[in-house]
This record gives structure tokens, sequence and C-alpha cells, in this order.
């Protein structure tokens, strides 16, 4: 029986994966990725056999219980499996299905942590999502509801966080102005939306809560995340982060 | 004049710092560090000052208005400044103090995202943050309030999220056990207290919220955070990561 390694693939940037993430991708002998992994990310695991199982992977996404399924398969066939998750995995990545799949079989796993998108996107923005006198907290959310979860509770946890970070809002971004000002929170909240964070194409918006349908129709069809609360007010709209073109040559050098 | 960065050290393990932190480690000249910081990640800064500000550090700690002095004088005289922080610079980190005086002072600086103790906290814990089903957000919290902050907000985000996490609440258990219960927390919420989470000599505590001040007795001197939620209800006792014992040999064969 082999072991499932759930590794967070940090937001994009393929230097933005921790060292222990290479370590495992190296020795991976299959390998069941999201769709925007990087692909210099995935060249790490270089003798694995690569699969996409991404919602953004070909026309239709991959139900998630066949996903738990071949994961459990594959444990039993090979030595190391990682599931190869964008972000952290522990952070909107349907981790838990396939943990809870892993259980029952009886599998050995392990998790990974990533750096997410919120923190990645707050670096990019330069600015600290808890500035001291401003913000003691920060809700990070989705305004997607799963089949079967309460419709609406989203606005009330932003409200209630000093700094607020929205995933998977991408095509929402009307109804969540709408809602959040509807809700009380103030129109002129500054805001940033952050789109593709740390891949060469990425795209910082700065702006209101009120501009917040606006920025939107703005950026691309890349995952965005969108920040709001006084914090963003220092944002930067330049990113100052460095790209790396090729990984495999940092890796040697380190 | 030099460039300053900003850069996440990750939890604890060595080998959860990211590549782009270990190269420019590498090429670091000098290095200002938070106390807690492994010696094993300060090594790759093998030809850098190294200099702790962290509050841990000796037996008082380096005032924040003399480490934003220290960095943006050490950009007149070096190339590559780091200053490493616990986690991720952006959360809970007193990074914006230091932006501040960088931007005030017309330095360039670039901030290096890194995984944060909340993530490596639910990664030991076998667990996702945000089940599907169960929690749509998480909130990042501190209780504790830096001068002429807003005295008593932190326990409303910690009951309009699903699930939360405490940063920074050693000392403070019998506090937010209390507060949080006379706010409408049920008692038994599920709850994990992670003492030095992806250390060695880390220590996984679980129960329930009315459970914490025992817990937090039960525990060490290390940094712990305080975990919340029914997501928790799945969380595992027994600690899955694997410690890396030479991260310069894990570098080498990377």
């Amino acid at each position: 029986m082999g072991k499932v390694y759930l590794v967070g693939a940090g937001p994009g940037a393929p230097d933005l994966l921790t060292l222990r993430a290479a370590e495992i991708l190296k020795r991976a002998d299959i390998v069941f990725h999201d769709a925007l992994v990087h692909p210099q990310t995935l060249d790490l695991a270089a003798r694995a056999d690569k699969i996409a199982v991404g919602k953004r992977s070909g026309s239709h996404s991959t139900a998630q219980k066949f996903i738990n399924k071949r994961l459990v398969d594959a444990a039993r066939d090979h030595r190391v499996v990682v599931r190869l998750k964008g972000g952290d995995p522990t952070l909107f990545g349907r981790a838990q299905e396939e943990i809870d799949a892993l259980r029952a079989a009886g599998i050995d796993f392990e998790i990974v942590p990533g750096v997410t998108a919120a923190t990645a996107a707050s670096a990019e923005l330069g600015v600290s999502l808890t500035r001291r006198g401003f913000a003691r907290h920060v809700v990070f959310v989705t305004p997607r509801a799963a089949k079967g979860e309460p419709e609406n509770d989203w606005a009330t946890s932003v409200l209630a966080a000093d700094t607020a970070v929205i995933y998977m809002g991408a095509g929402l971004a009307d109804a969540i102005s709408a809602e959040l000002i509807r809700s009380g929170k103030p129109k002129d909240t500054p805001l940033a939306l952050v789109e593709s964070a740390t891949f060469f194409e990425r795209r910082v918006l700065l702006g209101t809560l009120a501009d917040l349908p606006e920025l939107a129709r703005r950026a691309g069809s890349g995952p965005t995340v969108v920040l709001l609360g006084a914090v963003l007010k220092a944002a930067i709209a330049k990113p100052a982060a460095v790209a790396v073109e090729d990984i495999e040559a940092l890796l040697r050098q380190a």
C-alpha cells in the first residue's frame, strides 16, 4: 500500500512551491493535479504519470467521487501518490472528501500545506492583511454554496471581519457587490481584485466595493481573489514580485 | 540603494520554506529575523550577517520603530536585505509598519508570501478548514489589541465565521474561552490547540471550546494556534507530517 500526499502547489508561480512539496513531487509515481497548476511545477515530477483532474481540465469537471476512487486505487498500485492542488489543500480545495475516502479505505496520507492565493495577492499588493490598528481579523470566504449548504451567511462573515478575501467569486462580481452593500458594508470600502496572482499574466485592479462590477469586467478569465477592507487603502497597483523563468535552473542552483 | 525583501519563513519546519525564499536567502547580504525562525532556515543565508529582532530574542523585544530604521539603513549599505518573518509576512507580522517606513524612504521592497500557521496546523490535523457543506468561511484572528484599537470586536468575527483560527492566543486561553461562550458560541464547538506546528516538538490537543483552558495548561510555551468549528470534528491527534533532518542535503538533492 502506498501513501497519498495532498500537496499544495501554491498560488501559481512555480518558485512559490515549498521545498517539501518539490521533494515529494520528485519522488512521485503518479500525480493527480488541478488544471491550474503551473507546467514547470508538474515537470518536477519527472518520473510520474500526470493526470489532470481539475475542474478546468478539458471541457467538463471530473466528478469528485471519481477522483476519490482514483486516489484510493492509485495507492494500491503505487508507493508515492500525489494529489496536487492549487494554493493550500485545506482552503477551498475539497480535500476533506478525499481525506475521508482515504481514511475509509485505510490508506495513509499526509497534507503538505502551501501558500494560499490570499497572501500571494496581499504580497503583490504590498499590504498587510492585518495592519496593526486597522485589522485584527481577516476572513477567507467563498460566496459559492455547495448543494444543501445554508444559503446566504457568507456576507455576514465579511461584515464581521476587518479584512475579507473572497475566493472563487469570478462571474459573481455584481451579486457580491450588491449583497455586501445591501448588508451594510460601505460602498467606498477599499477593494482590490487580483487576477492570476503570481503568474506572469497577473492583473491588479484597485477601487472600492462599488467599483467591483466594473473592475471584474476589466479582468480576464484567470482565477481571481477580491480583497476588501481599510487595509487595502495602502495597496500598490504595480506588482512587486519577480517571476522565475526556469525553475529547474533555480533548483540546481539551490 | 539595495532592495528589502519581506520574506515569509513559513510555519517552522525548514522545508516548508518556498523555493523563492530559499533563493533570496542565498543571495542575502544581511538578514533581520524573528526569533522563532528555524536555525536551518537561517543557515541558507550563508554569507549574510544575521540579526535577531524578534520579540522572543533575548530578554526584551526590539522596538518596531528601531527595526524599521535598521531596514532603511541596511538598504543604503547592502544590495539584498532580508526581513525574515515567521509564517506569512502579511498575516499578524507588523509588516505594514516596515513597508510604510521603506516607502517613505523611497526604498524598493518585495514581499515573498509564506505558509501561515493556520494551514500548517490544519495539515497536521488532517482536516480541511473549509469542508464542503460545513464551512464556507474561515477567519484568522488575534484577540490581542494594539494600543488604540477598538476593544472587543474579535469575538464577533469568530461567531460570524464557520471556522476560526486564533493566532497569538497563548496566555489568553481562559479569556478566549469565556468571551466566546459568553458571546453565544456553543461550549461543545470542536476545537484543536496546535503548539509549535511543524516543529519536532509540536503538540496537538483536541477537545471543545469549554476545554480550552485545560488544554492550554497541558501545552508548553511554544507558539500556538487554536482552531475551532465543526470541521475540527474530523481532526486527527497524530501529526502526519515528516520532519526533515538536513535541509542542506534536501536542497542539494533537489
